[in-house]
């Protein structure tokens, strides 16, 4: 964690959302900070911790498109690093799942620029929090899985281990759900997972636009099976033996 | 998360022990506490967020003993709420996370008493940060899961879901390890994961004990194995397609 004289880079996690569920480190990373690189998902009220003078630069992706800028965004970051420059590069939920690091990491490793992690909280832990309710049980939830909904290409995984995701001993947490849930849920259930499992998807979680929805499995799928594509906050969905709580739907 | 005459209940996350991964909410939460119930493992500097005058109340259980205390901890925290105290229930981790929160929550619903739960950094989280890696690789580790070392009995789970927990294409992140870990490993090895699987142990994440180990799975296990069982800081490992790192032994 020393810092070289040519720049630092600090892979900050921002949270879900809300800027009160930042972490300590990651708001004084923010304040200290001389650039911050940020995804289209973390911008907004979080940035108010920057201070005022700091370069702040967008380089968001939007999920399911092929990304030639990835390239762009970590040449970005060695630049700026290479200036002397103490560089946040801010990322949504907690940096190290489902982050995409792995690029950003080897460049700053190939230029022999230091860096840190900084962890956060990450959607599944907000979304469970927001329907108050625990994300693992004793006796019936003792193992907690996260997924995404689609690999590089966009698309559900082709090859998925089913045997882990349709056991109903476990919670299982899909991210960036919206598009292929519906196929993933017949899948599931095609291998077993009986349709009434108890489902939950949250929306925006933890920001002004939150709307928590539970329902069985296999309703919540055909829902956002016939929801038409458009812009909408990011959806993540629980599913598996969750705990009964008092949020059936609307919004805190 | 309207807060009634009679008192109401935060379940804070501290994060896995440095005081800087507490979340601005959780930190002013301590802040306002008229009480806060801490375990063992979330003590120490966190507290000293709290304002002076607060009821601190250690309820710590040892991880593997049978718990007759937990209807005690329940009753307490209901009669701490009924006095009309903001009452703070300190969760290391992330509360939502292997924290044991249902007997306190049905406790608290059954005397129509409110709560809210307060997401934060778990120890896997601050592990692979502390590591300088990733948890999850777009085209390798693309399915992250948690399990316990072991069950209410204190043992290793007697059913295993095998076939997720020797899945090469994931991250597997196994808390409370150090008493089972050995034949956890052993099982997932017979099950075909490779004996030289790449894996991390923590020790004390993010606190001033923290001690990273990384090694081969039938390696790490061994060496869990053979040393002796005593007072020691909490260990969570990691294993699967891990990022490689600059860790691979020491303290931070």
């Amino acid at each position: 964690m020393s810092e070289p004289a040519k720049g630092f880079v600090s892979f900050v996690s921002s949270g879900p959302g809300d800027p009160d569920l930042l972490t300590l480190r990651a708001a004084r990373r923010l304040a200290e900070a001389d650039a911050i690189l940020f995804d289209d998902l973390s911008a907004g009220p979080i940035l108010e911790h920057a201070r005022p003078g700091a370069d702040l630069v967008g380089v968001g992706k939007r999920a399911g498109r092929a990304s030639p800028r990835q390239d762009h965004v970590s040449r970005l970051l060695v630049d700026y690093a290479a200036t002397g420059a103490r560089v946040v590069r801010l990322k949504s939920g907690d940096a190290g799942i489902f982050g995409r690091l792995e690029e950003e990491i080897t460049a700053l490793r190939a230029a022999g620029i230091g860096y840190e992690i900084v962890p956060g909280v990450t959607a599944a832990s907000a979304a469970a929090a927001a329907a108050e309710i625990p994300l693992t049980r004793r006796l019936t939830a003792r193992r907690l899985q996260f997924v995404t909904g689609h690999d590089v290409t966009g698309a559900l995984p082709e090859e998925l281990n089913l045997a882990a995701l349709a056991d109903p001993q476990a919670t299982t947490v899909v991210y960036m759900a919206r598009r292929t849930f519906a196929e993933l849920a017949a899948r599931v259930i095609a291998a077993g997972l009986p349709p009434d499992t108890p489902a939950l998807m949250a929306e925006g979680v933890s920001t002004p636009e939150q709307r928590l929805t539970r329902a069985p499995l296999a309703d919540l799928a055909a829902q956002l099976r016939d929801t038409p594509a458009g812009p909408a906050a990011p959806a993540i969905v629980l599913y598996g033996a969750l705990a009964d709580g008092p949020a059936t739907e609307g919004e805190t």
